[in-house]
């Protein structure tokens, strides 16, 4: 596998599913949360540059968002963005969702006909979703470039990230481009095919390209001791890791909690929290600072521009995981 | 590179940007032809097979095609298309070209604003052709797998194809599905970027893949002598080439023609016919039948079943270029 030796990552960001797209309705954009999160991005981007107009970069005729086209001159001051390097990795949510499970696509079998048209079809979903944050982005005078883990040719084997070139997202990045990948229904070599989730992805982004931090982009505020649906639900906000992947809350210091208060039950009655910090941890642990934080907010804000990197202020709202050093 | 030691390909279908888009109106799709095309493709892929009912394959939520969700049931005697083995490739036509020619992507020069946010959107539009013509086939139950060169990492040097690992194009073709590529903007080595049209994506792949036959659908019956809006346009319809590249038209035997009446001129005044046939005749080169036919007609459908390997029937209407042997 080739080394990473060009432009250093600054961030990952992951758009959670359920942050940009309405979850109970198929197919259907947060188109809210989708702006902000583009807005915040660009200030984060671009934060620095004398100009502070946005040159859109979706030239397509669009019902309602017809926009002239541009002219030479009105680029000539736009920021290039090419010192603050970012990959942009988005869930599936209501798109891709129902097609998958209606059909079985990760649990493999492609000779099965109803297998091979759900993974036809989730494809046309997660796609056509991707298509829509590229546009986004664009709109804000991003420079996005959508990419398919399908098309960049990335497998699985039982499911965990196998063949994985990933020069071509480099190359992006090093022509001043941001990536724009997606979870995916992907070839498997041991069941066939199976779902690639965006936070599988992450994982080995986070691994090969080494970035200073990973921001998780989602529907709460951050990670909860139980379901945030729980009226006593208590936000983690500071979780340390340590070189062998162990983890314990250091705050709210009140909870007095470490890990084994949290045990993994066959149904992770946390809500997912075990498994959240988990995969978090992994990404902690080769010293990349993570952040979940509520989409649109903020909080947000700060956790993308690197403004936590150190000490987390007090009055920030989320979940910070990062290596004891 | 690697060797396609797997699946014999049988053809390789380029959608020319014509045939398939309204030239003229901005980001329009010739639905009827794409239509058409498709059920064509379908009529090809699946004959032989005792079923006729078509299982579609696009699930998503569309005003005008709400298909209602597949039960499995529904599926069981779906054809596998599995022993025809097909790759699509499409144009852009009035996908693309506005942005790319306004911007001048295809000479490069990613440093400038205007090249690197008419590359953005470009690929924007591209993709969404590239996403419509999946869908269109995929609603005809071809299992239909959208792939963008960007994303496969494809690059050009010189504006010609320089790195093109095609292992996931054999990968997916292999399990069963049937590849969806386009003309796209891509990083070149000499230029920084560039336009990478479908024809040179056809002629690399033709020369990976080793089809028996390519068919290009276009807008015209086929190649003429002079631009078929000529009324004295004489269409060409059987063109030898040699073991060398040379080539002489074979048929109609009137013209008496031979390569030498058909000098390029600096501009082409023959509407681009030697820059076409000459394209052609490096594919047919390699022993691979080439038939240049219009979009939507029975003559369409029989350049696409094979129909014309062989002898090339008298009231066949299109354009045959193939090695003589």
């Amino acid at each position: 596998m080739e080394q990473h030796n060009s432009k250093p990552i600054r961030c990952i960001v992951k758009l959670g599913g359920a942050a940009i797209t309405c979850k109970n309705e198929l197919e259907t954009i947060h188109m809210e949360n989708l702006m902000i999160v583009s807005s915040q991005l660009r200030q984060t981007l671009m934060s620095g540059s004398a100009s502070s107009r946005v040159v859109g970069m979706d030239w397509s005729k669009r019902i309602g968002f017809s926009e002239p086209p541009l002219l030479e001159s009105d680029c000539s001051d736009q920021l290039v963005v090419d010192s603050k390097t970012f990959v942009v990795v988005h869930g599936a949510g209501s798109f891709g969702h129902f097609q998958a499970s209606k059909s079985g696509v990760h649990k493999g079998g492609l000779s099965k006909p109803i297998v091979k048209a759900g993974f036809v079809a989730t494809r046309i979903s997660v796609t056509s979703l991707n298509l829509e944050v590229v546009r986004a982005l664009a709109r804000e005078g991003i420079p996005s470039i959508g990419m398919s883990p399908f098309s960049c040719g990335w497998s699985t084997c039982q499911r965990n990230m196998e063949e994985a070139e990933i020069s071509m997202v480099i190359n992006a990045i090093d022509a001043g481009f941001i990536p724009v990948l997606h979870g995916d229904a992907v070839l498997d070599s041991s069941q066939e095919c199976t779902i690639l989730s965006g936070d599988v992805i992450i994982r080995h982004l986070a691994a090969k390209l080494k970035p200073e931090y990973v921001v998780f982009l989602t529907d709460v505020s951050g990670v909860y001791d139980r379901p945030p649906t729980d009226l006593d639900a208590v936000l983690l906000q500071e979780i340390d890791v340590c070189e062998d992947g162990s983890w314990y809350v250091v705050k709210p210091a009140l909870l007095g909690a470490s890990k084994p208060e949290f045990t993994v039950a066959s149904h992770d009655t946390t809500g997912g929290m075990v498994t959240k910090i988990s995969e978090a941890a992994m990404i902690a642990k080769l010293g990349i600072d993570v952040f979940i934080v509520k989409v649109g907010t903020e909080h947000s804000l700060r956790a993308l521009d690197g403004s936590l990197l150190g000490e987390i202020p007090n009055d920030w709202l989320g979940t910070a995981i990062r290596l004891v050093r």
